[in-house]
């Protein structure tokens, strides 16, 4: 064992409990892989992050056990209030104090003095799926050490901090792919919730319709115990993929792939009809005039624009190129254009239900492409047509009220990591995560992704 | 005693009880008030009542008590579905038969086998204050045999019914005033209840947002018995006025009033606190802001526009040219405008609970004018300064989350009748109701209005 953090958060929580391990000494570990050229996050805190610890430990010792999370080093995208750092949601400046409260989900994590290392970053008001930012670049991504590649976005910092070893858990918030696009490139796991399923509250909010706070953690087992400190429901063990009903997404899922990216996804399915899963196809026909319609603007646009005009104007100013660009697309969208938009969204919501009624999970890449080098996607074109490329898979579980899972399942030609994507009715994330965590040993066991971090 | 339509609600349901009347007995006496000069009804259905009050009398006959409103006439304004009826919602022609299912409020009525007597009619989509409908004319406000005034809109047969007595309580919607400025025009009581007491399932949607179902009644007393038939809430019964604390709004709502208004309203706040209540002066700061921006176009326009483009475009070719005019106005209000002005009506709101809390209700004339003569808003200038006036005192409650009861409490300088409306928290139903009925005694002690229908 070269590390403890090669061990899983469940074995660490383990180590903590019969004091094999220490949440100080954990966390020094963490700190000791902090990587500043990657530039993770926004507010790195260490000296926050030990204190935490130390209290953990504290707590450890006095026989006070408050949760699973215990002494975990969580990093925290900057788009959370955290009472004691600074709050910038990706824009140039600190947000007013307000922000700095703490929501639902992070009061989780701090209740049981999970350790807060830092704010990771985020594309300005988590609006854009490739991680940039003007004010404060792209973090790297840690897959390729030689290129500096897109560790995708929204919740651009939360892989890269997984990545490097600062923190074995990340709080990302995904509206239309941004939990699931930055797990999936950066080589993580990650899972967004259904639309209402956790509060959004004490986050600075991009589209109230749409947003989620969500998880991203290095393999699906991580991201099922930590799943389970933040909501009711347990993730039942599975011995194999038995009674398992997988669909193969319709071709829009698969169109326009990098090479080696369908065919990571393509081998984790027969791994998983090996092990007893019914695998057909299987359709979600509303996914690409939903995705058309977020091409088009979609209604994401006017709630940013009405949120910031309200709440942020000066932040308007100075807005990253990239997100005026879309945000203003969407000034002009009538009332009643949006009001008829979020209707439709419900109705085609209602029939996806239906469609997924049959199966356990619809199954497809969760970003069609390889990660682009950041001086790729430099102009407005190339921008544009890698980030909708980016959202495509993962936009129609976000407008259609669907929860989904991503997991690592090996590389493409390009040697990135490649996700697959579970997308699941509304409600059914312990079923996805059960059979996310099979896979994950599947795919293990036959070497296509080694699941611990180096 | 002239006839059983003098009795009140709760006077019948005790003669039901013990056999000394029938409920086709009170139906046929209802019907003969039938005066189709008034034009209170777009579907007039004695037929239908009979055989309902048939039904009603064999389930008393076997002793069987479905609710307190077995037996009774009521009309329902035309936005509602009734399963045998055909619905207009103000239209020139019917809707699809999908828009005539049930919802909770109207199966509510229908499981206690009460007598429906019709649908009566509607401003075109609920749409307008006055009453007024290109396509069926105006209902004739009773209260004036010899002019023909507005009787109040949109619920604009609503009252009528009740002022004729073909029915003795009526199914009315308020979105921004459409159940109490009917009642007050036409010297019935109506209660607008708060936006998701009850649901609006089953009704034609003018405005998703503020859309709420209520009640109009011969007088309070009909109106707390029958309310409770809807609610679980039961209404208090107050012997005086002792601790009851009432404010009188400010001058924003006494503004441009009619000549005899204002002097009814505040002699019943005379009576009342020779009763015991406290009256003192009290603010709600937030109306004149909610009116102003409800003049420049407020939200409901596009809400309409959107729900009808999307659910009956054919009818848009032939709306109502005064629905139209407002409609189109709305039409091009930016998405995230709407969306400010929703989460400014919350702050509002949310202000105006507080400004409530330290009294049980605001009290204001429910209508600043006597009902306009109909050819007097002939003009397009004359029907926007009425339309806007009739909504002035009422919209504030329905833009601010507030619940609110209006009563009869006398007649202008133009004889006709005024209406005093309690405003209240969220919530508040119940008391408002109490406050209301003991209201209704006193001024009906003093002569100032007779309760009971000629």
């Amino acid at each position: 064992m070269a590390s403890v953090l090669d061990l899983s958060l469940s074995e660490i929580a383990g180590r903590f409990a019969d004091g094999r391990l220490r949440a100080r000494a954990l966390t020094e570990e963490a700190q000791s892989r902090h990587d500043p050229a990657l530039n993770a996050y926004k507010t790195w805190a260490p000296e926050f992050a030990l204190r935490q610890a130390d209290a953990a430990d504290a707590a450890f010792a006095a026989g006070v056990r408050l949760g699973a999370l215990q002494g975990i080093p969580v990093s925290v995208k900057d788009i959370y209030g955290v009472e004691e750092l600074p709050i910038f949601a990706g824009s140039p400046r600190e947000l007013p104090a307000r922000w700095r409260r703490e929501g639902p989900i992070v009061r989780q994590l701090r209740r049981q003095i999970a350790v807060v290392t830092g704010k990771a970053h985020t594309v300005e008001f988590a609006f854009g799926g490739l991680g940039i930012n003007a004010h404060w670049s792209a973090p790297w991504n840690p897959q390729d050490r030689k290129v500096h590649r897109s560790p995708g976005g929204s919740s651009s910092g939360a892989g890269v901090t997984l990545g490097e070893g600062t923190a074995l858990l990340a709080l990302g918030t995904d509206t239309a792919g941004s939990v699931r696009i930055p797990a999936s490139m950066t080589g993580n796991a990650g899972i967004k919730t259904t639309k209402g399923r956790w509060s959004t509250d004490g986050v600075v909010p991009l589209s109230p319709t749409f947003d989620t706070t969500g998880l991203l953690a290095r393999g699906a087992a991580d991201l099922a115990f930590a799943f389970q400190q933040f909501d009711d429901a347990s993730v039942p063990q599975l011995g194999d993929l038995a009674g398992v009903r997988l669909g193969r997404a319709e071709a829009f899922f698969w169109e326009a792939t990098s090479p080696g990216v369908s065919e990571r996804v393509d081998e984790a399915l027969l791994l998983a009809e090996a092990d007893g899963a019914r695998v057909a196809d299987a359709a979600l026909p509303s996914a690409s005039e939903v995705f058309e319609n977020y091409r088009k603007g979609g209604i994401v646009a006017p709630e940013l624009y009405s949120f910031l005009s309200a709440e942020l104007p000066d932040w308007l100013e100075t807005l990253d190129p990239r997100v005026r660009q879309r945000m203003d697309a969407g000034k002009a969208l009538p009332a009643w254009e949006y009001l008829a938009r979020k209707e439709r969204y419900a109705v085609l919501g209602a029939d996806a239900a239906l469609s997924l009624a049959g199966i356990d999970a619809l199954v497809c890449p969760t970003v069609p492409i390889t990660p682009p080098p950041v001086a790729d996607v430099a102009s407005d074109d190339a921008y544009t047509k890698a980030n909708m490329l980016a959202m495509r898979n993962t936009c129609p579980a976000s407008f259609l009220g669907l929860c989904a899972v991503t997991l690592p399942v090996g590389r493409d030609a390009a040697g990135m990591p490649v996700g697959l994507q579970l997308i699941g009715a509304p409600g059914s994330e312990a079923r996805l995560l059960a059979i996310a965590v099979q896979l994950e040993r599947l795919v293990a066991k036959k070497g296509n992704w080694r699941y611990r971090p180096a």
